[in-house]
């Protein structure tokens, strides 16, 4: 028998008005899933019984995580939402050359803990076991020059300071990180030094496609081509 | 010299606020596009002069038609503004068994203007020189019996009343029909209706997606695996 965090207990005694035993699944956040079944009930406080495991919707073969510049007003929720439903790993906000919001701001407006309940619900909704975890923002410079041993994909505009390789000459690996820029793109200098710490240059044909649309594209194309779906 | 419609001209004159002589791109929504000048202005007529034709973004080698289920609240403007941002040719809204908006209501609300008019501004912003046509919503059943000569492609979720192939084990085609669920999914005898019509029921994988996010990764993802991006 288990305790659920508050927020689920609330979400499930007040929203979803569920009593004592009541069948429900509960997951870990890590990959393990269970049917359980309601025991003790009350508005904030409610524990579970394990039954049995559960199979929960199967994880993705290769590690993806998501290196994005903070985009504009909440941009970012639907961001996380589709990027945890197409099964990334991890979640980096990014604070860039372009990036129309301050470091400051997103910390004074506790935008990561939202995006980490958004992560919540959205494994929630999709039916995942695993909640990517969505990191404290970093600048470009600080995340770039950590030592890392996964791929590098930067994902580039037609016509970028320097030549990109498309997405469909890129070789399959088993993990890499995805780094995708704002509304405004990277800054050369952004490109440059994603280069030399030894990213690969991507695009996806010649068409402009939206900031906020891209992670959803990439991610897709990605999977598709690599036959990760 | 030609006249601008009544709400480019505004929009060109009230919000971007340019004045005779400034350089500006026209398009006719059905392929060409100009480099050209401001010519005469006013509050609400606008001419201009066509200089020299421009290049606009390529188009799809595919011409694929989105027919897709009307969703809730305003989460078609976006399916609109993607699918033309991804190279749709048209968009076919689809009044199905689990729409939750009746044929009645998206006519008294001018759903479909305001589809066409979303279809314009995001061709604009793409810099594609056609605008897809948005065709009057329709009842599944009366869109499914009509005859056409396109491939139908129908998107089921995993676990549905019929068998579906991977998408990645459908055979490329020169133009297609992608047919795309309300939030609740098919009916099973819409299901057994688009394959009586010859319609190829496929999937993405073992994963549930939501339903206003399935046309951007379908179209992507057929894109991707066709080499059409």
């Amino acid at each position: 028998v288990i305790a659920l965090p508050d927020d689920e207990a609330a979400h499930l005694s007040r929203v979803m008005r569920l009593a004592a035993g009541a069948d429900v699944r509960v997951f870990d956040g890590a990959g393990a899933e269970w049917i359980a079944q309601v025991a003790e009930i009350s508005r904030r406080h409610v524990t579970v019984r394990l039954i049995e495991p559960a199979v929960p919707a199967p994880e993705a073969r290769i590690a993806v995580v998501l290196a994005i510049a903070v985009l504009k007003g909440d941009k970012m929720d639907e961001v996380v939402r589709d990027a945890v439903m197409l099964g990334v790993g991890a979640i980096q906000p990014l604070v860039t050359d372009r990036t129309e919001i301050s470091s400051a701001s997103i910390e004074r407006s506790n935008r990561v803990a939202r995006w980490q309940r958004i992560a919540v619900s959205s494994a929630k909704q999709c039916g995942r076991a695993v909640v990517p975890a969505v990191a404290a923002a970093l600048t470009f410079e600080a995340w770039i020059s950590a030592p890392r041993e996964r791929t590098l994909l930067m994902f580039v505009e037609p016509g970028a300071a320097l030549p990109a390789t498309p997405l469909n000459q890129v070789h399959a690996v088993s993990s890499v990180s995805l780094l995708i820029g704002p509304e405004g793109g990277w800054a050369d200098h952004e490109i440059r030094g994603a280069q030399a710490a030894g990213a690969t240059l991507t695009s996806l044909g010649g068409r402009t496609l939206r900031a906020d649309a891209m992670p959803i594209i990439a991610l897709t194309a990605l999977r598709t081509l690599w036959e990760d779906f």
